[in-house]
């Protein structure tokens, strides 16, 4: 076995790198969950988180993993047999249908290229041609995790409003909230999905519903049974800071610590930063010579970057070799692009010389690092 | 606000203490859970909890609470409109009895009076009633973390099989496992349900079902919907160390050092101190002139004490003047038992004079805590 | 070995229990000492810690144990040669008075029986008698750590002023700073010697000189040679926050939040809670049975306790004991009472429980414990 | 103000980035320093830090920086007004021959250009010309970190052997020891200084003498006083772990475990990859078209380069720039050579990304960085 030095590259599109500071906070004793102090800690954060999803409507905390926010999504606003659209982007859009699949409902699942977002005319078309309003929602994922794509969610919403259907939206937001422009309330979204583990900068385990009014009016209709992604009981606890069951308690104190950072740093400034690693990623992967996997600009993710290896050559293979080699983890090809793409993750608690380290673990034709180094400065100068 | 100084006194039933060791692995950067260093540590992870639990069968692990694995031991395991018979020791016994009806089971409630363990003879004379086999698992809770009582296990096991009844037996060990003696496999228990804040001494996140192969069974054909708590995803990935969805890793760093530091101890050494804890602290209540709630002595918890207050007192009042004047936090009376006890944990990372402090901070009448004293004492010293 | 479960109690006289605050404020990343950032925190530092002292004058910081800042004193201050007054209170004077030598001072050192503090009477009376002010500083200890005697500081003061003698006055507070009320300016003392790690709560390896003008005119031009403790060279890189060698960056980490929590806490707060613990330990003791090694009520230490041992029986064997079955440290009995007396510290991140713990982990007599319970309980819901 | 996201780039030569572990480890509660478990752990550390210098022979261990151990080794081993052979290879030895001045021996300062280390005939030339054996000692600094160029000791011992000349040899390894080769037992050296800061990873506030036979018999009669300083009772109170006055004790932790990270990665190991980097940076440095302050290809430093910048260009403005617009700390010019270079640390806990990441920050010429990546990935994947 090697010995590594220093710090390994977590240049994967999530988990991203925690920061100290949320490390520390997440290192200190237990509390008692039932205690005032407890309570006082919750409230604050219940209110703050709010800003993050730009929403003045609750948002509810699971204990869990983001593929749990996605089961709770569903089983509050949806009875079984329930047709809901989704559309596939990418590998999450796909494990998100056959997830509602499992749980009992039926998913029409556009296709899709796994290289553009979603169509929004598409939407639009078959929500139109559902007149007896069989469709109960449409789900959709805002940045694809798998490809690199960000879908435009407020030409979704319009789309449905065109078609004037009253499908609930419900929108995964796993990898884009934190990072890039999100906003819960004025896009008009219903259910939005989100985990801790990425734009949040904590340790995966957490994960969040932001829910609409129209949604939660949904919940207390539905067919769906369930108990521990139940919106009612939380929302009735979450009034004083408490839970229905025992929290994930030393992960709150890490969100505690999140929220401060982001809101002490300015939403616009981390989108920001997140705007101008992805520029200069993409101008290294251009001067490779290498192919982006998104083909639309306007849907280039500023959270990573999917880069296509010429055929004949294993995107996994090149990703273990810069594993040996430089201590650098990046994301792995998922689902149909397995083998086809790596991913390099320019997300979170991270900045300009540690992606001038990604880029250069890279093995590449000469050229690329320099473009995004000459970039990066510009940018940093100007 | 008053300033505290020191450290608080968490003497709840969990929570228990998070010892520094494990907060401190909890604190390491996150890793890729992709990446084989995560599926080499997850290996040995999921080799070493069977020893705490006894059992030479998979331990599946939740990103979730305690509650989450008590819901994934029934949808893994039973049919909507299946008949479960559960026994009311106490308000975790309850909730469980109210989580199974919301999901669609059809539990019937053994009424208990909160101060007894479960009554194997009501158990099998229950079961041999039920000729037509409509019963199809037996819930039970090992340590009533609302009560301080202990049930027998064996007991209920030897029930069971004295009915010939093919019922599964599916067991709560949240408040006990890793601090009092628990034998998943050789007490042919089907289904062990668990929670990481307890005797594995870490903080809330993680949750547990160790499953037995009739149970694995079972779940290949039961007709409960489910996805994030599908047992076979979970065994499928579990099998090279990884997991079908986004793991809590840093928990799972902390779950790491928990087994060492079980496997370390040893836990007939943990056991031991767990008993001689709980046997000083019943006599200082004694002491004091009061109550347990618990009123066998072969029934009294190891883990927790709850202790009656006098007619005319309120426990909430008092355990509020607790922490008020010396910063401890003791347990509160749950369900309908609310106001007339408080429970004093004594479990997990603790020690002789964590616990002469814990009970040096209950208002009492003289003499308790010195014969909890000389008792440790002759102990340590014998 | 056996495996000790829960914390260690550390309650000897320092270094005492430091808070996780501290802990994880010196586990942060090393930065650069030449940098902007390192000079603002140190500025703030340089200025708060004066506070602390209740001086208005400089205090030096040095990356050195507390024995360094005793050295610093005298270095800075005299020449070879000259002689000083010291007053033997315990094995703390004793360790000056010898390192004074080693270094070319010559002390005269005025006998003590180490039950006793400071005599201000007999000070003056040699200073009287000293009439071609040969002695040029009189050195004593502030609170006595081997010993739990505090000195008067005032009366010494006033002495050495009915004396009109011009001899400086320097202070060891190395286990009074911070636990108990001390002033530097207003008690004219012209060196007080300070280290980290009692009631400033860090680690050791700290340690300090708040000095008067007149101490700073004396080192302008005194004979001793020096580099490491020079005085001249820190202020001169102090007054821009750095340092002229390498400091112990993240102990200034430490001090940082060791002055936030003394300031946020109030230091009369800080002050009173020793008071009361100091009192009730006192109280455990006679209840015990036992004697205080400090003879007068008005010299009792708020920060320790030196309890006899009955004649015919071994201080260190009970420690040893102690430790063996309560994984608790007490302080050793030092240099002539070695063997006769433990003691109890006191001081820090302590609260009333854990007081209760530590005397609950002496073996004793009935009711001392009950005594110190008592008090505790009156003083905390009067 | 703005707000840096990620981690702060800290390639000053040293402090050096303190790994996790390390951070920690310091980061466990304060022990007793006179207890057992004390003794055990430092007993260990003084074993095996033995293995780091190459000796067999006592290494001393102060809480202190770097600076204090170069007192100590002059302390312990002169007499006042003792004649000592210095050689000015740069900033360090310049304040190290101040020190002496000021302690009171008296130093001949051979002159040097700051591009060259020391030169072996000249200390020959200067040592045979002491025909009374005045010169009581030769200080050299191994690695001079103001400068990048390395002096090579095993021909400075030949110089004195050949010059047959008594006097001891005392070697400042504050900057080489743990990254670059260095062997205190086979190259004759008398006396060894250290600090914890630079290849050991630790934070600063150790620091080291190692000292041979010969030094310590020249101890045991040399004229200067000391206390804190002192050999022998450091010497006494180790034998069984313990220290004369309070030790660091949580940079003692930190202590054990950079042992334990550098004996299992092997020194070997450790020197190789300072070598690497270093000629990766070098060859950027070439690319850039810059010019390296050290002219010796065989006295390049692996530790640290020296870069120049060009007539005209001050390097503390390029530093600055690179601070505010790169959040990355590099070290000023010192002394003679302020403002006309700036330099590069690759030392301690680092890798090759973390390199590239460093070199990628400096404003530069396109190429240089591209060489030094070339270079890098051709190594790693060779």
């Amino acid at each position: 076995m090697t010995i590594k030095s220093g710090r390994h590259f977590l240049q994967i599109p999530g988990p991203s790198n925690v920061p100290d500071r949320i490390l520390r906070a997440i290192d200190r004793p237990t509390m008692d969950h039932r205690g005032p102090a407890f309570g006082e800690m919750t409230s604050g954060v219940l209110e703050d988180i709010k800003t993050v999803f730009k929403t003045s409507s609750p948002v509810i905390i699971y204990p869990a993993s983001g593929t749990g926010a996605w089961e709770a999504a569903l089983v509050n606003t949806l009875s079984p047999g329930d047709r809901v659209l989704m559309y596939e982007t990418g590998q999450f859009a796909t494990l998100w249908c056959e997830l509602a699949t499992k749980i009992g409902i039926e998913p029409e699942f556009v296709g899709g290229d796994w290289r553009h977002g979603v169509d929004a005319g598409a939407v639009e078309d078959r929500l139109r041609r559902d007149t007896d309003r069989a469709i109960k929602a449409v789900c959709v994922v805002h940045n694809e995790t798998s490809t690199g794509v960000t879908s435009k969610i407020p030409a979704v919403r319009a789309a449905i409003d065109a078609a004037g259907h009253p499908a609930l939206l419900l929108v995964d937001t796993i990898s884009s909230l934190g990072s890039i422009e999100y906003r819960h309330e004025e896009w008009g979204v219903d259910v939005t999905v989100n985990g801790s583990q990425k734009g949040l900068m904590l340790p995966p385990g957490l994960s969040f519903n932001a829910i609409s009014d129209k949604a939660l009016e949904a919940s207390k209709a539905n067919g769906l049974k369930r108990s521990y992604w139940d919106w009612s009981a939380m929302l009735t606890n979450n009034a004083n800071g408490f839970f229905p069951y025992t929290p994930a308690t030393n992960l709150l104190y890490g969100l505690r610590e999140a929220l401060d950072m982001l809101l002490e740093e300015g939403l616009d400034n981390v989108f920001a930063r997140h705007d101008r690693w992805a520029d200069a990623t993409r101008r290294a992967v251009a001067g490779w010579g290498l192919e982006n996997l998104c083909l639309n600009a306007d849907e280039y993710s500023s959270v990573l970057t999917a880069v296509m290896v010429p055929e004949g050559h294993d995107a996994d293979h090149v990703r273990n070799v810069i594993l040996d080699n430089f201590d650098m983890s990046l994301g792995t090809g998922l689902g149909k692009v397995k083998g086809k793409v790596f991913r390099i993750g320019h997300l979170g608690d991270f900045n300009d010389l540690t992606l001038m380290g990604t880029l250069s673990g890279v093995p590449h034709q000469r050229g690329g690092v320099e473009r995004a180094m000459t970039y990066l400065m510009e940018q940093a100068t100007a």
